[in-house]
């Protein structure tokens, strides 16, 4: 069970207000909560600095039509040593599907996958995104 | 039907060794594909910046305990102008859910929505990836 | 003068701990001042979000062999509406020069600015980092 | 000596189309520099990701008011084992400085040395650019 506690910091006034006016522009209800997200943002960048357990979603547009690429696509993650957790393809046109792709494994291990998918013949656009696994945001 | 154009381009001989030892690390077969993904990455940079309809894919790490927090990150969705094509929801343990909504819609849009997600309380983590309908990258 | 006012924020103890574990790793004396950082990163992001006036700092490296690029580079800067700070040259090597350029302005007109220095040829590298003219940060 | 050699590239006639329009936004006089510029860059990340020498530039934004913060700032530049090549300071107003700091050093030390100043009390605001030290971009 997650247990809180509480801490205070002391900033300029005029910066707060500035704060408050930018994180009700992006529809934060609470300035407590505002702040908690910058805190977890912070904590999940330096997961991912330290090579902790991570996960990422990879972002892939394709070209279907091109030959082989889906078997490519299918072994390298069968190669990958981490964990593959989910997939979703979306039909994007005739010829352009998109997929996600979603990992479990240290930050360098979903990287090299990610460079590896990204560098097939084909593949058209991509990005990853490194999250967290949950356990270090409670 | 997509039609195939060459170009040429001079570089310098060791700025072009070094791409390449750069891009076999990286997994690519061919210094041609790797060039045309620059040209595409920075192809889907501009469609971002002209505002044009893209793709994009958000990924959130929540908390389901949070009280209400499903109905609101429904709720946000219906009121989003652009289309949700699909979503994808993974449960990392027994408190916290990754869900990859993919969407479609100008730029903007898909920001607006993504802040309004990212800023509800139960939402601990998440990044927005925009890319490519395909069209534009054929 | 600034008043300073002292707001709470409520946060999980485990998360809390990380935070302070990764602060330190990067040298911070205190938890207040990490948290005050984040808050004026959202600031300033904020600033050039919203078109509001900020300070880019403009990074450069060229060749100076390269015939005319002196006069383009200058030619820019002269046409640009904001206001250029300073300027600072270092030689890299017997080709290469590195500067940094300083400037004041709306973040389009300073983006705008950055855009045409880093596409003039003889121009290698370069990165614009947007940065606030202090008013908002107290 | 630089010597030039020539690649070739074939792409889609319409991503090439679109390719042109978005460099002529940016103001590029040709392609092949366009291009260009993408292989640089991507051989400057590459310098980055494998630790080789860069350069960096540091912008700092710093209240001169706080308490020993120029002390701290030079203790922090005098422990650091790389080179400092050149610093240039702007008076924002009366309370605020902008700094540049421009450093030689391998990437990961000098990130350190930027996590070290960006981290002190008073140091409001700040960002690494880091670029090569020429000799990789021909």
């Amino acid at each position: 069970m997650s247990t809180l506690v509480r801490t205070g910091i002391s900033l300029d006034r005029e910066l707060l207000a500035r704060f408050d006016r930018a994180i009700a522009r992006k529809g934060y209800g609470s300035r407590s909560e505002a702040i908690r997200d910058l805190v977890r943002e912070h904590s999940v960048a330096s997961d991912v600095a330290q090579n902790r357990v991570i996960v990422g979603t990879l972002t892939l547009v394709y070209d279907h039509h091109q030959p082989k690429l889906s078997e490519h696509l299918i072994e390298a993650q069968h190669g990958y040593r981490g964990k593959v957790l989910a997939m979703t393809h979306v039909h994007l046109d005739h010829r352009n599907c998109l997929e996600v792709i979603i990992l479990k494994g240290r930050g360098p291990e979903v990287q090299r996958l990610a460079e590896q998918l990204l560098s097939l013949r084909g593949v058209k656009h991509g990005k990853l995104v490194m999250t967290t696994t949950g356990k270090s945001l409670k």
